[in-house]
């Protein structure tokens, strides 16, 4: 079938069509859930067992903030087969995919329909004991068995083949790494903190820094990533959690996708500021989330190195001292990206709700400032960075001059 | 046509039939001059015009030092894919592609047999006056306009899939990287140095700048590299200079190409211990040859940094310092590939003729002692250098410890 945007009703015949989803005869319901500003979302339902699956279908356009571009429908394809190197690894972190159509550009995959998205329960003030142990193993597992490390020279040169992905890496090129740091119309930050963006966009050191991580970013095939981990392609109950929309799917640095947990965990932190009026109880909130980014990187570093020690198949990873200098270097690089999410999420065109459902413009843009200053003291000090204590603590000490600052203005 | 190896007669019939190499008629000869290990090469000429070109097809397997393996007819693509883009740079340094027959693995091309092999005419210690600027031309307009600074991000990236070489890139990792380090079947070298050897299997410090030195190899896609960028991939005369043999073409770091032409100076350095008796030729040939090593990286990165500042496409490209930071950062990358590519040659499977020359066993274990001992310095002193005068010090500096060493024995 050639490609054409599915009705809700058309989504509802093809997955019967499916075999071995639905009975025969079954009685589904379809609902369009998406934003429609990329993709098609159906939430396609039996109400008699109850049973559901999403049909995803990509649009040929991309609409963000009123603006509209064409959008390779590739990206259909680098997400499901992203989803389903992923599920082969972690299959209780990851939605399966039941089948895939390349022509139509569409998923059907196992809906998750009962978690919430992780963003949305922070800003709920939930608390996910359970998150770092999560997050941490399919970090750990999706990095590791795609990486040199994990998998056979010619296995992975294949998939470095299949995930080149050039559409969606130049957004991130441009979006994440180009212009947040100069003055770009895409950029789309709250007027009250000009002063402090345009401070930005003119220190050197910072963009020099920026440069070299996009330069990395461009360049380290290091292993496939999600490109897109922020809490918002999280979905959690207290007790699961799903990995969801890999379109981003490419070959690059370890750091990047761990940093961007660790951002946006961090730019909750930030929105606290205004999205909890009690001091007390965002004190403690915030000592959650910081013990959260040094379980995530904790978790993450004892799975992955554990499996470097017993999985590695590359004939040099034993090599004494290789993988302590790895690490060292991995933990740099995620400060470094992390800062750079947080960043680009402040000043650049695609905000997120921890930040901008601060009602109140002058507080918002307290907790903005607040952001950007951890962003650049994350990217500039990154080399000093040897634990994850040393990035919390970091935080902290940004924390505690900006409240400082804010008592004697 | 479906694949098979060409006689010599089929070679000429298969020419003959190419539009605009010769005329319809002409009168031409054959001759086979390849060594037959990995590929045949057909030297097929037109006595009446002096007319000739060259047919390169590629077998399917590799003979190397009695064994046999097969391999990819896909590198002929790469070969004559990447001589063309080579070619688009710097047409008068690589020979041009007349035609290029994918079922047959075989390529048409400029004869460039009025030159000769480079490693040939520097072990008859001729000078080649204009070589540092032609190899450091070819060098930085190949790698700058393949790389991320002087391509399109999307042309870089198809670049990337189209030149993915699991099976070559595999030799390079075992054979360069891998198997001389440790006591592998596929090493080769001279038994009166086997002690010196031992102590390199034993050398953790280096064991580990090795290892890193192989994942960058293996992750970091930065330009399209010639790939194996030895003397004997270079024919030169008085004043021309073509770069051949690109099969080994592939995205990595860029020091990987340089770190091999200096390599391979320094090889035949070392090797004048037992090429040139004369102690005064011998010591007035290696200033030559460092002063080459100087000039090779000062052209090099003269135009390399001139294309930057022109041509560069990469918007953050011109962050201040970025350049500076890139070509302190690739100096050091070039003198760590020059290392490991030194020591291969002594330890590894394929040796070079600037020391399997040197009929005294003895005087030629000297040689190989003296190469180890530069090759290892370059590896574990890389972090060190800055400019080319620091890897030539280097080289003097352990060149006058070897022979005080020998005086004092």
């Amino acid at each position: 079938m050639a490609y054409r945007a599915l009705t809700e009703q058309e989504a509802v015949q093809y997955v019967k069509e499916l075999p071995g989803l639905f009975s025969e005869g079954a009685d589904l319901s379809s609902r369009e859930i998406g934003d429609g500003n990329l993709n098609l979302v159906f939430d396609i339902r039996e109400e008699a067992t109850g049973k559901s699956v999403i049909v995803k279908q990509a649009l040929p356009y991309a609409r963000v903030v009123g603006e509209s571009w064409p959008l390779t429908l590739d990206r259909a394809r680098i997400e499901s087969e992203a989803l389903q190197i992923q599920y082969k690894r972690v299959p209780e972190l990851v939605p399966q995919v039941y089948h895939f159509d390349q022509e139509l550009a569409l998923t059907v995959m196992e809906n998750v329909g009962d978690h919430i998205i992780m963003r949305k329960g922070l800003i709920e003030g939930n608390r996910y004991p359970l998150f770092a142990k999560q997050i941490g193993k399919f970090l750990a597992h999706t990095l590791f068995y795609t990486s040199d490390l994990g998998s056979h020279p010619y296995e992975k040169k294949a998939l470095v083949g299949r995930f080149i992905n050039p559409e969606l890496c130049k957004i991130t090129e441009d979006l994440v790494f180009t212009d947040p740091y100069e003055n770009a119309p895409t950029n789309n930050f709250n007027p009250l903190i000009q002063r402090e963006v345009e401070a930005i966009w003119q220190n050197k050191p910072l963009k020099l820094e920026i440069a070299k991580l996009k330069y990395d970013f461009l360049t380290r095939a290091e292993a496939l990533l999600h490109g897109d981990l922020h809490t918002g392609s999280i979905f959690v109950t207290k007790t699961s959690l799903k990995v969801i929309d890999p379109e981003f799917a490419y070959y690059g640095p370890l750091g990047f996708d761990i940093g961007a947990v660790i951002a946006n965990l961090l730019l909750n932190y930030a929105g606290q500021h205004g999205l909890q009026a009690d001091p007390g109880e965002r004190e403690s909130y915030r000592e959650y989330l910081l013990e959260t980014v040094e379980d995530v990187w904790n978790e993450f570093v004892s799975q992955f190195v554990q499996l470097w020690h017993k999985q590695a198949k590359e004939r040099s990873a034993h090599v004494e001292g290789l993988w302590e200098s790895y690490v060292n270097r991995l933990i740099q690089d995620t400060a470094g990206y992390a800062g750079c999410k947080i960043l680009r999420r402040v000043i650049g065109l695609a905000g997120v709700a921890d930040l901008n459902e601060i009602a109140d413009e002058q507080t918002r843009a307290e907790a903005e400032r607040l952001a950007l200053a951890i962003g650049e003291a994350l990217i500039l000090q990154r080399t000093k960075i040897g634990e994850s204590t040393d990035i919390t603590d970091l935080v902290r000490s940004v924390t505690a001059k900006f409240y400082q600052e804010a008592a004697t203005v």
